[in-house]
Parts: C-alpha cells; sequence; structure tokens
C-alpha cells in the first residue's frame, strides 16, 4: 500500500447521519481513512439528523455502529477516540427553516480555517435533495470549495431526474456535486480500467472481431427486506439496471479517453450510453424479462415470496431484470450485452464476463476433451479478481486432449490484504474534488432516456413480472433471452 | 490424465542399450508407459550394445537404472517386474557384418506378428547412422512399418547432415525418420501450439503490432561434464542453437497451418527457419556473442572453467551463444527475436518470453507506482508454466498506484501432478508413426544452412570466445547485445 499524505481539512457533514448507510459504511469508512492519517488535523464529521441526540449521544451510537461494523483485527482505541473526538451531531428538520441556523452556527464555530473543504454528503430521500440544497446556500454555507454528494437514486425517470439535477444545479456547479455510485469505486472496476489502457494486451481484443458478447451480472441472494417500500415503487431497473449495471457497461465498453482523468472518462461514458440501441416497443417485448420472487429456498432455508416480504399481494414490481442490449458504434457493433440483476437469486456475486469468439478455425481434429469459449472474468465481488479462461493442452503422453484452465488474479491473495472497501476511496476523492468515479448530470439522464422507454411499455401492456422461486437464477425467460442467440449465461464461472 | 489405449505391439530396439540416454531416459520413460497400460501385450524392448551381457544381466541393469531414474512413489514393482519381462540384450559391434545376424535373429523370433512395429532408436554416434540403417536393412530388418530415430547431433554442418540424411533415406522413407528433439515433448512446449491455436486471445496480439521482441533462454548451470570431448569438438552453436533454441523460435513463430497435425506443423516450421534473416559476416559480427566459462561459484560452489573440465587450455570452443535475430515475414519483421543459451550460468532455466510493446499512450499521468511491459512467459523447464504479466491497480483509497502482477499457470498445480518426461510422449509417438513433433529432413538442413555462416565466420576471424565466471548470465557482451537495442534481458521473471 502507498503511503497516503493527508488531505486538506475539511468539515464532512452527513444528513441522515443516524441513518443505516452513515453508520454501516461511510464512519466505517472515514475511520479507515484516520487510521491511514489521510484525515487532517482539525477535520470535524458532523451528523445531521432530526434525532434528539448531542454530540456524546451521537457519539456513543457511532462507536457501538464501529464495534459492529470494524474487523476485529482493524480496531484501533487511539484512532476510535480520535475519530469519535471528530465527531459533532446537529439536530435538524431539513424542512424546518428554523433548524437551520443550528447547523450554520456549528461549521461556523470552530472550523479549522476559512478555506476548510466543506462536503455534504445528502443519505436522505431524493425528494429532500433540492430543499437540503436551497437552505444550505440560504445559511451562507455554500462557496467554491463546497461539494455536495448525492446517492442514489437521481430521480425515478427522467423529469424526475432533471427536477433533482436542476434544483441542486441552482446551488452548486456541476464539479462541486458528486454523484456517487459505489459500484464504480471496487477496486476490481477501477482495475478494469488499469487493465485495459495501462496494458497492451487487452485493448486490442475488446471489439467486435474478437467478442463475441459481454455478460454483466448483479446478483443478490438478500430479498427487499425492510426496504419494501421504497423498492416497490422502483423495481429493479431503476433500483439497479439504470445505475450500476449501466455504469459497469461503460467502463466496459468505453474507448479510451485522452487521460484517464475527470471529464475525460465521464465524456466517454456517455458516449456509450448515447451509443446504446433505442429500446422500441418492440425491442423491449423482445429483449427485456422482468421477474419476481416466490417463495424459495435461499442456502437452505425457505425464504417467503416479495409479496410477502412486501405485506400485500397484487404488485407489479419487478425484482429481477434481464435484458440485451447493442452499443452502436464502430467498435461494439453486433455485440450483444447482456445484462441481469435481481433479488433472491441463488448466489451473491457481481460480474464482467467478456466472452470471446471461438478461433475461427477448429485446428486440433483429433483432440479430445472440452473447450470453452475464452473469457475474460472480472468479479467485483465478492472476493475480487480477474480470471483470463482459455484452453490449454491436458498433459499426457497420449492425443492432445484439450482442457479448460484459467489464469488467476486473486486480489486479496496477490495484494496480500482485502481491498478497501470502495467508500473509502470514493469519500476521499469528494474531498480532493476529484470527480472521474462519480456520474455527471449527463450521464445520469442519458441512463434514464434510455430506460424509460422500457418502463413506458411495461406500463403499457398488461406487464406481469415472471414468477421465479427464490434461490434459482431468475425466470427461465433470461435463460432463452440467450438461448435464442446459441448463448447461455457463465454460470460459477471460476 | 486421460486414458491411454495400448498402441500396437512393438519390437523397440535401442542401439546404445547400454548407454546413459537408454538408462537414464528413455528405459524409464518405458517404464512410466507401462505403468499406464500403453505399451500392448507382446511389445519387446531389446537393448543393443557391444557389452557381453546376456537376458538377465541386462535386465539387472535396467532395474538397477531404474531403482535410480523412478521416483520411490512411482515405483510398481509389478510394472517392473512386466517391464523386465519384455527385455533382451544382443550383444553387437555395429560395424562388424558378422554380428547382425544375432539381431534378425532375436527380432523374428517370438515376435509377437509379423506385422509388429520395429522401432530401431539409434543413441549412438551419428557417425554410425548411416552403417547401421545399411545394416538393418542388408539384414532384412526394414519393412513399411519400421521406424527410425536419430538423436541429435544430425551432423556438425550442413554437408554432414546432408551425407547422415542421404544414408539413412537411402533405406528409410522420410516418413519413417524420426528426429528426436526432446525439447519438442516437453509439455509447455505442446501447450504453447494448443495456447496459439485452440483460443482466439492471443493470436491477433502475436506480430509486430504488438510485439516488441522476443527472448529464448536455454540455461544451464551445469558445466561439460563428461562430455568434453564430443562438446569441444561441437560447442553451443551446434549443441543447442542449431536445434533446440530453433526448434522453440519456429513454434512461437509459425503461422497457423491449416490443422496442428503432421506435415502441416513441419511445413510451417520450415516458413520460420527459411524466412530467418541470413547471418551475413557483417550480422555475424554485430549480432552474435561466443562466450566459454572460466572458474566461478555455482550456487555457492567453486567450479572450474572449461580449459579445466576439458583438461587442456587454448580451446576456442563456445559454451555460451547469444544473438539476435528476425523472422523476416509479413507477421514478424521488425521484431527481434533474441536467443542464448550457455553452460555454468546462474540458472537452470529453459523459457519464452513474448515481450509485448508498451501502450501506445500513457493514460494515468498522475499515476505512481511502476509498470513493465506485458509479457507473456513461457517456462519449458524446471517447473512447466505460463505467466501473463501485466500491469494492475494496486489497491487503495489514494491515487492510481500501478503495479506490475501476473496471471500464472503452473502446470503441477493446475493439473495436480508433475508433467510427464518429454520422452514418453515421444517414444509412443514414434509408435504410433506420428512424426508432428520431430525434425524433418528440411528442417533440419535449413537450420543448418542458417547457422553454417556463423560457424564460417567464427573461424575466418581471430575468433576468441568471451570468457564468464561460471554462474553468471554470461559475458557483459551478452547484455549490450541488448542494451543497444534499448532492451534487456529478463532475469528471474515470475
Amino acid at each position: 500500500m502507498s503511503p497516503v499524505p493527508p488531505l486538506d481539512p475539511c468539515d464532512f457533514t452527513v444528513f441522515g447521519g443516524t441513518g443505516d448507510l452513515a453508520l454501516r459504511k461511510l464512519l466505517p469508512a472515514l475511520y479507515h481513512r484516520d487510521r491511514d492519517g489521510q484525515l487532517a488535523d482539525g477535520t470535524r464529521i458532523i451528523g445531521v439528523s432530526r434525532a434528539e441526540v448531542d454530540d456524546d449521544g451521537y457519539r456513543d451510537e457511532v462507536r457501538a455502529a464501529l464495534t459492529t461494523f470494524i474487523e476485529a483485527g482493524d480496531w484501533d482505541e487511539a484512532v476510535v477516540d480520535r475519530l469519535l473526538g471528530r465527531l459533532h451531531h446537529v439536530t435538524l428538520d431539513a424542512l424546518d427553516p428554523a433548524d437551520w441556523p443550528r447547523l450554520h452556527d456549528r461549521l461556523k464555530d470552530g472550523a479549522a480555517s476559512d478555506a476548510v473543504v466543506r462536503v455534504f454528503y445528502l443519505a436522505v430521500a431524493p425528494a429532500l435533495f433540492g430543499e437540503i440544497c436551497q437552505h444550505l446556500e440560504e445559511t451562507g454555507l455554500v462557496d467554491e470549495r463546497a461539494r455536495v454528494v448525492l446517492e442514489k437514486p437521481i430521480g425515478s425517470d427522467l423529469a424526475s431526474a432533471r427536477a433533482i439535477n436542476d434544483a441542486v444545479g441552482r446551488v452548486f456547479d456541476e464539479q462541486q456535486i458528486f454523484r456517487i455510485d459505489h459500484y464504480l469505486g471496487k477496486e476490481s472496476v477501477q482495475n478494469l480500467l488499469v487493465t485495459r489502457f495501462a496494458n497492451i494486451f487487452l485493448e486490442p481484443l475488446m471489439n467486435s472481431h474478437w467478442v463475441d458478447h459481454v455478460q454483466i451480472t448483479v446478483a443478490e441472494s438478500l430479498g427487499v427486506g425492510e426496504r419494501g417500500g421504497y423498492y416497490d415503487h422502483a423495481g429493479a431497473l431503476r433500483d439497479m439496471v439504470q445505475n450500476h449495471l449501466l455504469q459497469l457497461l461503460c467502463l466496459v465498453a468505453m474507448e479510451p479517453p485522452a487521460y484517464v482523468d475527470r471529464e475525460t472518462v465521464r465524456d466517454e461514458k456517455l458516449k456509450v450510453l448515447q451509443a446504446l440501441r433505442p429500446m422500441t416497443p418492440a425491442c423491449v417485448d423482445r429483449d427485456t424479462v422482468a421477474g419476481q420472487y416466490d417463495a424459495g429456498l435461499v442456502d437452505g432455508a425457505a425464504v417467503p415470496s416479495y409479496a410477502e416480504d412486501l405485506g400485500h399481494p397484487g404488485s407489479t414490481t419487478e425484482t429481477f431484470v434481464a435484458l440485451k442490449t447493442e452499443v452502436q458504434n464502430w467498435r461494439w457493433a453486433g455485440v450483444p450485452f447482456y445484462l441481469r440483476t435481481g433479488k433472491r437469486m441463488d448466489r451473491r456475486v457481481s460480474e464482467i464476463i467478456v466472452v470471446f469468439k471461438d478461433p475461427p478455425h477448429a485446428m486440433f481434429p483429433h483432440s479430445e476433451g472440452s473447450t470453452e469459449a475464452n473469457r475474460l472474468h472480472i468479479r467485483v465481488q465478492p472476493d475480487e479478481g480477474m480470471q483470463l479462461h482459455f484452453t490449454a493442452k491436458e498433459p499426457g503422453p497420449g492425443g492432445i486432449r484439450l482442457r479448460p484452465v484459467s489464469l488467476d488474479l486473486n486480489y486479496a491473495d496477490t495484494f496480500g490484504r482485502p481491498s478497501p472497501d470502495a467508500y473509502e476511496r470514493l469519500l476521499m476523492d469528494v474531498v480532493r474534488g476529484n470527480p472521474t468515479l462519480f456520474m455527471r448530470r449527463d450521464e445520469v439522464e442519458a441512463a434514464w432516456a434510455w430506460v424509460e422507454p422500457i418502463l413506458a411499455r411495461w406500463t403499457q401492456t398488461p406487464h406481469r413480472p415472471r414468477r421465479y422461486p427464490a434461490g434459482t437464477a431468475g425466470p427461465t425467460a433470461a435463460a432463452t433471452l440467450l438461448e435464442r442467440d446459441g448463448r447461455s449465461w457463465q454460470e460459477n464461472d471460476t
């Protein structure tokens, strides 16, 4: 690990400071960064919520959370004390103007300097984004060095996304707005850029000459749990495809930018989104599959159906999406990109698999054994890593016997420790002011523009998601989507 | 491992049956094949030598050799007994016509059938090849199914190679002649063909667009030992470059044949040899380095100089060669192939390293860490395997830190057991009548035709091999050969 110099002092304000994301992800991430010496002296963390809790009460709450979410081997009491010493809590109802001076006073009082970087992390419902930003400005907390972090979802369709972006954009310049997609902070995702663009061996192969198709899978074994209320209004397409899966697709498919840096990467991702084949109604009917989980078995335990999780029957919300698309440009024309995501599936895995074409000619006519297509397999989670699957000769003095083998790179094995959590990098990038791994407004809106016709078609037709038993790979129609093209999902490709 | 059906019954006659190669390599190889059930009932092994020893005496000698050269875990007393039961010895002076009827009688008496495959393995001095073949014919032992195996060296220059090939060719058709180069039986060498031609990912990269240069190293840590008498007349160029190194070069550089089978592979290898840049005198002076080892340290032990090993000073025989060449065809023009081989070097390794070009553009301007050229590393021995070296992002929340990593395929790990010895495969290919992995006459002669101008130039000029201390990487001029091109030998590339 490289030594990390501390960043500029910062006031890190988290709206939703007592919420799940803050306690489970953001504060543990800040702990790890503090431990590595990356938080400058004077850096403060201000939790904002409606909870009637003072600084000490908040510190107790955070300490309890850290106990749960920091691994024992990583625990350093001195660092915990230092981090808790940075903590404050401001009780504030974002909709009540009378509360806002409290935040103003806290941030102005005792700030390390006037030049402190103010980060406002909005871990709250998107409906509040605009109003919070307006109050931040009215309270005089927004200057050139202020930054706002928006958690997904940015809207529920193109119009609502634009409304949010407009409202936030009235207060913050685009370069101050950090729309976070934690998938982009995963080491394996960043390494995809390095593997493609800091090496010569891969890029010549990444085009329609050599690639048969690309598969992107984000499978969860959990159900909607407590999030049913939100989820039932969103569904898998809005919740996962519009952001995570399309972002992964962009990173696989994008052209090399002039440099891997800030706007250049976002420019190239945008071009991919704009090149996606438009989802006409016929396209939607043919190339998309929606599913909803029924009761079933996950890891041997009986789990309820989506309706049971939700508490009522009749929902047509999809908990699974599979779709086929194409990047209509010179490099990728004719290469299908198959995407799928779902809850209550048979495994938890996020992965990108680039499946190469077969060799143009079978040159081992008398060979035995089996061959499989060459594949580059990028595992985003769990067990971040990369594998190149190819065919080798099985050792032996007989004829030529072919056998699939793989060249493996496991992050934890290679680098001697597990990768840092995605939030660690992303939070520091916010403080650093580096937006490379965040979604720009035009990207978010281009993604909505592409997704919207799917939503529209699904509501126009008597749309019923296909049922699939929990603990499976989704509805059989998702398999058919590939089988009719003579392909299949790569399952357990290790 | 695939099950191996037994081959046709065979009379396997080894000239030089009590010699080092027979006892150390051929009989242990036949033991392993017998153990796997690949030797048919009725298969016999006839050792031929001038030694006055009967069948039982020979069996004792072979049993002692097997005890030394079969690993204890592989020992199966029943198989040893079966193999010894196949053994016979014929005392014969190849130059004495009166002796030959003894071999005739042995082979005719008790052969499994008239249609038995007769293999004659000539593990003797090449000067005897022609005479032995002539006697075999005169004795009536050569039929359509007979095969002759020739150990290197096939001659010491083009004229003597032609003379041997002519003499053997008067008795055997070319398809009955198996010129063995045990390097071609190595699993990793065969797998090079499979990796190139049963996969799509590598072949698009194997040309002057993407490859910067190729390195082939065959380094030995041993000295000439007892072989000084032979070796001092040969030298490293004749002993290693003309056969092993050029054969490896052919397999890396050859065009895809229509099929990987028999003549097609040899046709393509021949084309590579014919496309090697001719070694003009200026080329020889500029692009070749000859060396001879001095006393030095190998693995911490003092070892003598070549002159001491030889027993007299004054020899100008090279024990080390490094050279640069080029395959002058559409695919490879402009790509240097650097070859080196030597005795008493700092390690024992045979390897092919394809070094790819740097990416056309450095796209991570603010990155730290280091990058190295992408490399495909094929280890022929020891530890057969393959590695793809590339650059990855070191995990961490700081800036982008690049680090060389490798994707690894280790044969023993992947396939669960060490690879069989090269001779096992090659001997069975002889019985099978498959010449793919053997050198055809035109290949051998093309290799001599290319090597000969080097030998000629070295004798025309006041040629003195450069001294290098035993236990080093050879003379410094070998390093300079690459450094003047802005390159360097890949040492310990693991």
